[in-house]
């Protein structure tokens, strides 16, 4: 039997989400049933919701950042019991079956990809996939994560896209202590990525166009940061990076990163651009046998190393909490890069509010 | 006491070459002399000569594919004997002691860069270094190379770059047993990247856009030869290889072979175009995690490590020798890819032929 929960979902490409009730399948025997507490805001909700990405079945949920509590679990669960705090990312099932879903990278699943946790099919009801701007969702225990239970939870939420997708790279890519790490851009990612590289015993250096980020990068853990449009600096900045993680969708020029970086140093792109980028110089990629790579979210395994990582580091992500009806305008503040670093929505909030302050039946 | 030898050199940026006298310095304790037997003609050479990567001055010689014989030893050379048959490849010196040369990677020198075999300043005499289009050279013994003696010399010569050119990625991104392989291009580099590549045990796969190369590609040791013009042939590579050899310096679109990558594949690009390539689509990538790198030559011990191996397995260059008068053909003739695949200068041919016949004297 199939319950409804509370979203606000969108029902067309270019007007404002709204109130709205979806189906969620009874659990079975492997599924876990959540009431869902917190869910960021991810550029990537907009996109999807907007159909940037082409064309998709309206109405549509997003959010994949979502934090809950376990409210049910079916027979054959053995990871998660009713009342634990856990987190759902940005998938929620796979084929299972193929190489990178056998190497718990599900994330690169090849067996007809991953299913998102919006923008996907469920297996089981052949339906759309509705994420996390939503009171409940059901999932799979092998994609659902456990939560460190001293993390706040509202900042837990961004580490299941955000966290997740900086920290599978810096690892891929070994770094740790003696290593040096460039960031580009301070923004939900980057502010992550700037966290759990220093975590991780990393030189951190920000690249921002904001001169006005400066103290806040440091503060977050950054030993050094460069304005990118001042040439002389990053001029300076030649062959002084194992590893850059560039978290600019924008399209923008790659060579004075790939000139920043060692030999054999690997600059990770993290966002796709609506236009690509300005072709990269293959003299520096060939001068140092440099790499230009890129990377997406990471698989289970490693989500749930990060959460433990996190929790043993005692990292958030810093966050701007709103309630379900303050989603349009967040997304309206997203677009103008005006959001330190993360909105992450308070789902059961309407139970503690006066009756009428949230526009959710 | 410097001593003089025959060259022929480029004395403008697009006259034909001709015969030129150049010095050669008189050889230091650590110097070996070599008279020079053969020499390869490189794509480098003509651009170098035409002065396609910058102002040089005039009269230069190029050449860095040398086979020749030890005619004396400095005091302090300890693995080269007078009689040897030695090989000098792209480059003649560097710094020493940059962290790269300190590897043994001196192809990636920091402290200035190596010093080329041409196109480079002599550290002994501040004068410029001339390339093997000569009779004669004076070589530092720590960049000069043992060739295995059973090798056709002639055949060997272009091993010295083409070989160590495609050697050094294949074994740095770890071919062997198991891979799959593609190399992009059949001309110098890449028959020699087909030989290398199915010597170390992959697969390897030609593409290629000439349909009359498919028979020599299987001939050299390619397993399956792909049309790239072919749009569905392309397609059918989706996650086929491991890594990718892209020997093609022409312009051209990258993403059907980031398409053809493997989870964790690396397209490797030997050849630096004139105007960069249409810019390599993100999401290929990001999906993946894929990557575009370069790669240059290789270092002095890999060099070695690959002329034994090359001696191990019979491996050669295929080759058409030429005399020295012939260059200004064979440039003509390279541009225009009418060679298989190497041409490779005989440079003491001139002592068994009739006077007269060479215009070196």
């Amino acid at each position: 039997m199939p319950t409804t929960a509370r979203a606000f979902a969108a029902f067309a490409p270019t007007e404002p989400l709204g109130p709205h009730r979806i189906s969620r399948r009874d659990p079975g025997p492997r599924d876990v049933a959540i009431d869902i507490d917190y869910c960021g805001i991810c550029h990537s909700d907009i996109h999807f919701l907007r159909g940037d990405w082409g064309p998709i079945p309206y109405p549509a949920v997003a959010g994949h950042e979502i934090i809950g509590r376990v409210t049910a679990v079916g027979d054959e669960v053995t990871r998660h019991s009713v009342g634990d705090t856990v987190g759902v990312g940005c998938m929620v099932d796979s084929c299972r079956t193929c190489p990178s879903c056998r190497e718990s990278l599900e994330n690169y699943c090849t067996g007809g990809g991953s299913v998102g946790t919006y923008m996907g099919v469920d297996r089981h009801t052949g339906g759309p996939t509705y994420g996390g701007y939503s009171s409940a969702i059901v999932v799979d225990e092998d994609f659902v994560l456990r939560i460190p239970g001293h993390l706040d939870p509202a900042g837990a939420a961004p580490l299941l896209c955000a966290g997740i997708t900086t920290f599978s790279p810096l690892r891929h890519w070994e770094v740790g202590e003696g290593s040096t790490v460039g960031v580009v851009g301070l923004g939900g990612l980057g502010h992550m990525g700037v966290k759990l590289a220093a975590a991780m015993g990393a030189e951190v250096v920000v690249f921002t166009t904001s001169p006005h980020k400066v103290e806040d990068a440091r503060d977050l853990g950054a030993h050094d940061v460069v304005i990118s449009t001042d040439e002389e600096a990053m001029v300076a900045q030649a062959r002084r990076f194992d590893f850059i993680l560039d978290t600019v969708a924008a399209p923008h020029t790659l060579d004075p990163y790939v000139r920043s970086l060692r030999r054999d140093g690997t600059l990770c792109l993290l966002g796709a651009p609506a236009e690509p980028h300005p072709s990269p110089a293959v003299m520096p990629l060939i001068a140092g046998r440099r790499s230009v790579a890129g990377s997406l979210i990471g698989g289970i395994a490693e989500t749930q190393e990060m959460l433990d990582f996190c929790g043993r580091h005692g990292i958030t992500s810093q966050v701007e909490t709103i309630s379900m009806n303050g989603i349009n305008e967040a997304h309206e503040r997203m677009l103008r890069s005006d959001v330190k670093y993360r909105f992450v929505i308070e789902m059961q909030e309407r139970e503690r509010a006066p009756a009428g302050t949230v526009a959710l039946g």
